[in-house]
C-alpha cells in the first residue's frame, strides 16, 4: 500500500512493522510503551479526531463519509515552486488531488482500525492563502434516530480527559483559534440525517512538530504537555 | 418559504409572482420577454450551474447532495462589523449558518424546478481569506454504473453553446482564473460512486452584478456578452 | 553603467544609443518617431512622474531627495525561490537592496535628463504582501518660501492633459484604486521645508505591459488609450 | 501638547505628571521607583529604539530626520468600520495622518529629552495588510565624516545587554521575525551621507501589552524577560 501511494520503496520496512501511530487520544497507552512512533500526517490528525467518536460508538454509516479540507500553504512545504509561489496562491483557493490524496489510506487505516468497521472516506483537500491552520469539513451519515445527545456523549466520553481536545459549543471552530497551539478545536451538528462535525488545527503544531513532542513526553515519562501550552 | 428564511414580508408580493429567475444559461428564453428579472445570489449561481446537467439527465440522486462552499469576504457585505474586520478574517477560515444559510430554499427552488426531482441540498458555507470569489465543492451519489462520459456528454450539451461557461479538462477551477470575469469554471471527476462537480465564480461579477449585466443584455435584445467579455 | 548595476554585458549596446526612454509623459514627442522604446522599469515609472513637476520647476533640492517604496510580490519575478514562497511573504514586511537597487541609477538618470540637475536621490524598496502595486512615499526638501500653490501649478501644467495620471486632492493614492489599470495617482503635500509626494501605479501596467502598450499606441500612432481604458 | 493633538482634555493631569515613560532600554532606572508608568505607543517604540543610540551620540542632525513606517492592521484598533473593513485593506497599502499622526510629538519628545537636542521628525505611518507587526525605515543625516564603526558602537554600547534588542547584521529586519515575540530587531547602513536604520516590532508585544508586562517585571522587581521569552 505504501508503494502504490507513495510510488516509492519503503526504506524501513521493518520499523514500518513496530512503528506505533502517534495519535496520542487514541493510541496513547501502546505510545507510552514504544521505542518507535509514527507521527501522524497533518489532514489525518484532524479527521481522524473528528470521526474517532463517531464511528467507534456505531453512529454513522462506516462507508458514506466525506472530508472537505481547507489547508494554509505551509502544509505544500518549504520547497519553492509555481504551487508555492505567493502570487499563485494569495487571491486563490482551488482543490487538489481530489480523491487521490495520500493521506487518504492512512486516514481510512486507522479509522478502520479504530472502529473495526470497513472505513473507505472520500477525502478532497483544497490549497487556501493562509501561513498556516487546517479546517475540516466532515459530513457523515447518521444511523437512523440517532440524537444529538448520543453525539454529545460520544464526543465527550472520547476526549473529555484531553488536553489537546477542544469541543466547542457556541463557536465554530475557526483557524485563528488554534493558530500556534497543539489544540484540536472540534463541533458538530446535525442536519437532517447526516452529522457535520467541523475539526480544526495548526498543521505544523498538532499536525506535525507539537504532535511530536507530545508523543516525545508520552514515551519519555514526561507530563504529556510540557512545552505545548 | 420567503418569511421564514428572511424573517421578514416579502415587500413586493405581487413582484416576486412575476419575477422570472435570472440564471441565463438556464432561463435564457424566460428572461427575453421578461419585464422583471431577479438576479441569483452568489452561492445559488455557481451551486446550480454545477448541478444542473447531473439532475436534469438523472445521473445523480436527487437526495443525497452535499455543496461545501469557500467564499470572499466581500461575499459578507460592505457593512463594517466584526465579521469583516480584517483581523477575523485574515489568517482564518470558518463555516458559518451550517444547513441553515438563506441560500439553501433558493437552491433547492431551483434545481426541483429544472430536474422535476425533489432537490434537497446539504449546504455549508466558509468565509475565507479572499476579497473576491467562490469555490463550491459539491458531492453527489451517482446512480449505478454511470460512467464518466455520460456526465461529459451531460455537461456539453447543457453548456457547449454558453458564452460564460468554462469546463476545465485538464486544470481544475480556480479562483484567480475567475476573479473580475463573468465566467463560471466547471471542473467534475468520478471517485467511486461519487461525482465531484468544482464550479468556480467571482461572486461580484457572475454572482452579482456581471449576471445583472448579461440579464439586462438579453431583455434589451443586446448581444449578451456586451460590457463582460 | 549598464555593467557596474546589472552586473552583465548588454547585449545590444548599439540598440541602447538609439532607444528612448518609454515615460510618455515625459519623452511623448520622441517616442513617437523612435522605432526602438526601451520600456520602464515599475519603481522609476511613478518615482520619475512624482518627481518632474518639482525637478523641472527648480521646487525642489535635487540633492536631497529619499524614496521609500512599497511594491507587491509581483514585481520579484514569477521564477519560484524562497524570496517568493508564500509564507515567506505573506505576514511580512522587509526592505532589500537599501541603496543598491539597479532601479536607482534609472531614476537619477532620467530625473537629471529632466530638470538639468545633478540629481541623485536615497531610494529604498521594501516586498509587502500584495499580488501587485507600488506606493511611493517620496521626501524632498523644498527651496526656501515655497508655497502650495507653486506646487499645484506644477502638478498641474505637467500632468493636466495626461489620460493616465489623476491629481488626487481628497483621497491620498491607494494601491486599490491603480491595481489593474494603467493610471498613476498621485498627492501631495507640505510638512514643514518638505514636501511629501506619494505616487502609485501598478506595476504590472503602468509599470510594465501597460506603459508598453501605451508607447505601441504612440509609436505607431493610434490613439494612446487603445485597450487601458 | 496634549490637548492639541487628542483634541480632547487629559483626564489625570495630575498623574501625568508623575508617570515615566515605559520604555526600559531608555528609562529602566526611573521605572524601577516609578509607580505609575505610561506604555509608550506602537509607533514610537520602534522609531526611538532606532534614534537614540545616534542622537545620544550626536552622530546625527537632529533635524533632519525622517521616519517611514509600514504597519499591520491591528494598528488601527478593534473597532470595525470602513477602515477596517478586509476588503478596504487587504491587497491595499495607503498612507495617512501625513505628518500630523499624534504619535509625532510623543516620538519628538522623547528623543528630545534623550539627546538635549531639539529633535522634531517627519514621521508618515502606513496601513500595510498584514494582522500584525510594524516596520520603521527611519532616514538620518549623518554628521561630515562619521564611520560605520561609531554607529556599530553606539548601537552596541546602548543595547548590549537589552534581552529584547537584537542587532541583526547579515539579515535585514523582517515582520515576520518579531511577530508574537517582544523583541525590537534593528539594522543599520550608511548611503553616502546618510543613516538609514530599520526596526522591527510587534506593535501588540513590544509595541503595546509586552512591554507592559516588561515594565509591570521591573516595578514588582521581578525577572525583566518573566512571561516574554
Amino acid at each position: 500500500m505504501y508503494e502504490k501511494w507513495y510510488k516509492a520503496e519503503h526504506k524501513d520496512p521493518d520499523g514500518i512493522k513496530k512503528a506505533v501511530y502517534g495519535l496520542p487520544e487514541i493510541f496513547r497507552d501502546r505510545i507510552k510503551s514504544s521505542s518507535l512512533v509514527s507521527n501522524p500526517g497533518c489532514y489525518p490528525t484532524g479527521t481522524i479526531l473528528g470521526l474517532t467518536p463517531l464511528l467507534k460508538n456505531k453512529i454513522i454509516f462506516s462507508d458514506d463519509i466525506i472530508v472537505d479540507s481547507k489547508s494554509g500553504i505551509s502544509g505544500a512545504g518549504k520547497e519553492p515552486s509555481e504551487i508555492t509561489h505567493y502570487c499563485e496562491r494569495n487571491e486563490n483557493i482551488e482543490a487538489y488531488k481530489v480523491g487521490s490524496h495520500r493521506h487518504t489510506p492512512e486516514i481510512n487505516h486507522i479509522l478502520t482500525k479504530v472502529s473495526s468497521l470497513n472505513v473507505s472516506l472520500l477525502f478532497t483537500p483544497h490549497l487556501t492563502p493562509m501561513n498556516r491552520g487546517i479546517l475540516n469539513t466532515i459530513y457523515a451519515k447518521l444511523k437512523s434516530g440517532t440524537k444529538i445527545n448520543q453525539i454529545k456523549d460520544a464526543f465527550h466520553e472520547t476526549y473529555c480527559n484531553e488536553p489537546f481536545i477542544r469541543i466547542r459549543q457556541n463557536q465554530l471552530p475557526r483557524v485563528m483559534d488554534v493558530v500556534n497551539t497543539n489544540f484540536c478545536d472540534i463541533a458538530f451538528n446535525i442536519v437532517e440525517n447526516r452529522v457535520i462535525v467541523i475539526s480544526c488545527i495548526d498543521n505544523l503544531i498538532k499536525g506535525a512538530a507539537g504532535q511530536a513532542v507530545q508523543n516525545m513526553n508520552i514515551m519519555l515519562g514526561f507530563n504529556e504537555t510540557v512545552g505545548l501550552l
